[in-house]
C-alpha cells in the first residue's frame, strides 16, 4: 500500500475549524488541563498588533465565587439592555434562545477575561484579532467558546484591580460544550465580496 | 513499519501558523490562484460576529491603476501622521524599517479592502476577529499578509462607491513574501496572563 504524502494545503484545517465552531452558551463542568488553556493563550500571544504593542491582558477565572459575581454584574446590565434593545435584535436573540440570563458565566470551567489597553494605537482591532486566534485554537483543542461582550464593564476594573487604562473587551467562557447549537448561517461569498467596486461580482 | 495515527491535537497547527506568520511589507508579483483567495475569504466568512450580523464586506483590488490611487491616498495621510507621531512610535517604526512609504500597496498582487458596517453592534470587534481568521488562513496557504490600518479612510468610500454606513477598517495586501522579517518578539505569557486578579501569576 502506498500512502499519499500529507498535504496540509489540501486538508484545509483552518476552514474546517472555522466552519465547525459554534458560539456555545451551555458548558459541562469538565475541567480543562492547564496545558490546554496555556495553548490557546500562547496562540493569542502571537497575534500581530498595532506597532507590536500587544495591548492585550488576560485574567483567568476558575473560582465559583468570582464567576457568580461576574454573572451578577453582567446580568444586571443585560436586563437593562434588553429593556431598550431594538426589536430586530430581540427577535434574533429569541430565535437563538438568547436572553439576559448568562448561565455560561457560572457553568464554564474557566472564564477568560480579555482586557485591552486603551491608550495604545488600534487597541480594539488588535485585541479582537487575538481573540480570533484564541477561539480557533480552542476549537482545535476541542473546546467550545463564546465571545461575550458585556454591556457594562466598569465593575471589572474594581473587582480584579485592573489599572484604569485597561478596559474589559470580552469574556470568553471556555470548556466542553453542553449543547450543539444549530448553524446560524452566513451570507454567501457573493454577498460580501466585490471586485474593485462596491456591488461588482467576484466569481 | 508502524505509522502512528495522526493526532492533530499534538500537531498544534494553529500555534505553528501563528508563530510562523510575520507582518510582511515586501511582496513578489506572483499571482494568487482564485481558489486560494476564495479560501481565505471563505474562512473569514465563517467568523462569529455580534448578533451574527456579519458586518464585513471585502473589495478585492487587482488593477495597478487602483493600487496606485490607494497608495497615493494612504501615503499622503501617512506623511502627515509621521510628522506628528510620538517619538517612541517613530523609533519603533524605524527599527522595523517602517516609514510613510507604503510600497506594499502597489507591490502585492491583490489588496483586500475590509469594510465594516458602522451601524451594527460590536462591528469593530467582529471585523477584526474575521481578519484574524483571514490572516491565519492565508498563512496556511503559504501567503504573506499585513494588517494595514490607513490613517485616513474617507477617500475609499468615494473611490469604490461604498455606502456611507461602511468604513474602511483595514487593507490587507496578500501575496508571496518578498522579504523575511525578523521576529519582532512578544511578551511572555507570564507578562500578560493573570490568575483571578491583576498581577497574580498563572503558572
Amino acid at each position: 500500500m502506498i500512502l499519499p504524502r500529507l498535504n496540509f494545503k489540501i486538508i484545509m484545517i483552518i476552514l474546517r475549524l472555522a466552519m465547525n465552531r459554534r458560539s456555545v452558551r451551555r458548558y459541562l463542568s469538565t475541567p480543562i488541563p492547564k496545558e490546554d488553556i496555556k495553548y490557546v493563550l500562547e496562540v493569542a500571544r502571537h497575534a500581530p498588533s498595532g506597532g507590536n504593542r500587544q495591548p492585550w491582558r488576560f485574567i483567568l477565572v476558575y473560582s465559583d465565587g468570582l464567576k457568580r459575581e461576574i454573572r451578577k454584574y453582567c446580568e444586571e446590565a443585560e436586563k437593562r439592555f434588553y429593556e431598550r434593545a431594538p426589536k430586530d435584535f430581540i427577535d434574533w436573540a429569541r430565535s437563538r434562545g438568547i436572553t439576559w440570563v448568562k448561565s455560561f458565566l457560572t457553568e464554564a470551567p474557566i472564564l477568560i477575561l480579555v482586557f485591552g489597553k486603551t491608550d495604545e494605537p488600534y487597541w480594539i482591532g488588535s485585541v479582537w484579532l487575538a481573540i480570533g486566534y484564541l477561539i480557533l485554537a480552542a476549537e482545535e483543542k476541542g473546546y467550545a467558546t463564546l465571545t461575550y461582550t458585556p454591556s457594562n464593564v466598569k465593575w471589572a476594573n474594581k473587582l480584579f484591580k485592573v489599572p484604569e487604562e485597561y478596559v474589559l473587551a470580552a469574556i470568553i467562557p471556555i470548556g466542553v460544550a453542553g449543547e450543539k447549537p444549530s448553524n446560524p448561517g452566513r451570507l454567501e461569498l457573493s454577498e460580501i465580496v466585490y471586485l474593485e467596486e462596491w456591488g461588482e461580482k467576484f466569481n
